[in-house]
């Protein structure tokens, strides 16, 4: 347990999620509060603020605007999708992460993200381990898509699958209030893991959701979805349907990036998202009134429908990485172990960056049904305690009240 | 002041909003208390359950259960879109209507819809009137696109608004996240009338919102919307638009149904949708990364975001229609009298069914700004007290508990 004094920085990066900025809020607020840690800075846009000496001070921002960090989605010291190169290729960009650490007397550094954010932060603590600068590195996990190994779950993914559960049912209540006959098929992100899809099971579960949904875990064959889907259609008048974004053929490829038609002899360019191509081959098959609606961004950014439970587990992995961090130890990300037996527990446990960097999680094939069209009991256990609680939604106008940081630069 | 004594029906017509129930529930609890009102029934998916004979009794549903019918979106009893037909040409489906009101002793009949509904039931009115059968009649204002003439505004509208509000605040925090460049083209409904799309400057006044919207008040014009956002995207980096899915040329053809290209020479069928298609022209003039986003259903279903005010003027619009009938008024639509100096009042009132048939409200010109990119302060005031409150929703392991009818049919 050596004490080790010094500024820590903290780098958000990927894309957005509900909570994001609640790790952030979680991870300063801690860090602030440290005695050994002498400034705390945010980064600007992840490691790219780091290679630029982008740094704000998060000790001139307002406390009680900090307290508003968590209520707003997005990541609000700004992101990046920035992927480091091997340094034993180049080491260009370690060297001036290196040079910006020595200049801030960073000691600590923490970053928050998914599976390539992991490999950035695996690549600094490992460059910073050969070249001997003592200092603290700790991934905080971060993704909508609920993919990183080693993890019970991923904050991020808690919130979205509440808004795709919501959203389903909602569009459910709406798509069912003709007599007339109606398809809907409905996107959900999530390009290589159906964890986002799946979650529209939910709906599904109660009483108001797709009939079918379909993940990348399991390829996918388009005459069995369009026998599926008209099976479905000609006995009741209606379908739902869900798909991940990442539903690919035997061969891997995608569905979305190939020519989508119930019939031959399409030759045109198809701007459409995939929902919108899967509904016309269902017209196309069945003649039936279709619609295609696409979640898109909204699905990652919908913070008035953020999970309690994700919200608090997300400030809760901030703090664990500050105090982990401030005990001695380094090189690892905050995971979490939970117990769904009898209630629902989520402990914080800690584990080696090589170990997530770059490790891609999927929905286990035993929750999946037979078919591949529908998911399981144990998808559904998994995933409710996930969803749950209702944060009291700071404000104004009756529309949100987000954070308004004053971003100074450290010099 | 004459007492009529009788049964009432009660129909949903067109498409779905958030509060609609709300109306239904406040029409139903009022009419379950009248001593004059014999028999409650709910017509399955409006006209067309009249005319089928598919009516529900209202009186045997629980009333605990009743009591959630406002915190369900979409049309609880089922929707039409059905237009009668001119009774002077062929009065096929009124003669059955009233074979139906004979059947049951129908006295009462509300009927809850936007422009083409109020057309239904002002036929209704003048057919029984001129028959000589009598029947208090009395429509109740419903619709997002808030299109409704003599009325200050639609329920629904509200709802609707501040679902659009708040997911275009949601998806500016998404839209800003990176250091590269963005265009993001949202597109909202509204066929004619320009209120919903408007509604995105409620988040651009809250200073997370559209740079530019566009409404169908104003001719677009294709080179103007490209110079306008090439000029924001060139000075920013980025750039967010809401357009109304309504936008057409001068000459009236709807812009969705054109091809959409920023250089000539393109083909072939776009399956798209309109924003994806904008923002592909956007690509094309400015290689600008571009996003495409539709709020599709979602923003007339989303209970979840429902307006307090919203929820508890369609709930009186309801009631009114009610009390009204009863009083011994009929032919009428209920309305809504607004006062926005020194707070926000709102009062109902009762205008004639041939005054709002088939007429549509638009924006005014004057809300919008001079280069038909924007909307001025006027159209916030108009709009900011529509969205306001939240209600305290009913959920079900943190999701939303819908109401569950019984749906008996009467006999």
């Amino acid at each position: 347990m050596s004490e080790l004094r010094g500024a820590c920085i903290l780098g958000q990066s990927g894309g957005p999620t509900a909570v994001i900025n609640a790790s952030a809020q979680g991870l300063i607020q801690t860090a602030l509060k440290q005695d050994c840690i002498t400034k705390v800075l945010g980064a600007a846009h992840g490691i790219k603020g780091v290679l630029a000496d982008q740094l704000y001070d998060m000790g001139q921002e307002d406390p009680a605007e900090l307290d508003l960090l968590k209520f707003t989605p997005s990541s609000a010291l700004g992101s990046c999708r920035y992927k480091l190169a091997d340094p034993d290729k180049d080491d260009t960009d370690y060297r001036q992460i290196l040079a910006i650490f020595q200049k801030h007397d960073v000691r600590y550094f923490f970053y928050n993200g998914g599976n390539d954010s992991m490999d950035t932060c695996n690549k600094i603590s490992k460059y910073m381990q050969k070249v001997g600068y003592e200092c603290r590195i700790m991934g905080v996990p971060k993704t909508i898509d609920n993919d990183l190994f080693g993890t019970d779950h991923c904050p991020g993914f808690g919130s979205a699958a509440k808004y795709i559960a919501t959203s389903c049912m909602e569009v459910w209540q709406d798509a069912h209030v003709y007599d007339t006959g109606m398809v809907t098929v409905i996107e959900i992100m999530g390009r290589h893991a159906g964890w986002l899809a799946g979650s529209a099971g939910l709906a599904s579960w109660m009483g108001y959701g797709p009939d079918l949904i379909y993940l990348p875990e399991v390829n996918f064959d388009m005459d069995q979805f369009l026998a599926d889907v008209t099976a479905i259609y000609k006995q009741t008048g209606k379908c739902m349907v869900a798909v991940s974004e990442g539903i690919h053929y035997t061969d891997g490829s995608f569905v979305s990036e190939g020519e989508i038609s119930a019939t031959d002899g399409f030759g045109h360019v198809q701007l459409g998202g995939l929902a919108v191509r899967l509904a016309e081959a269902v017209k196309q098959k069945t003649g039936a009134k279709v619609r295609g609606i696409e979640f898109s961004l909204l699905q990652r950014c919908g913070g008035h429908l953020a999970s309690g439970n994700d919200m608090a587990e997300a400030y809760l992995a901030g703090q664990v990485a500050v105090e982990a961090a401030v005990s001695g130890i380094t090189d690892r990300m905050v995971a979490f172990e939970c117990d769904r037996a009898g209630g629902y527990l989520c402990k914080p446990k800690l584990i080696g960056l090589t170990e997530v960097a770059n490790v891609e999680k999927k929905v286990p094939r035993q929750w999946i049904n037979e078919a591949g069209n529908g998911l399981e009991q144990a998808f559904i256990d998994y995933v409710l305690p996930l969803i749950q609680g209702e944060p009291e939604l700071p404000r104004k106008h009756s529309l949100p009240r987000f954070v308004q940081l004053k971003k100074i630069l450290a010099k």
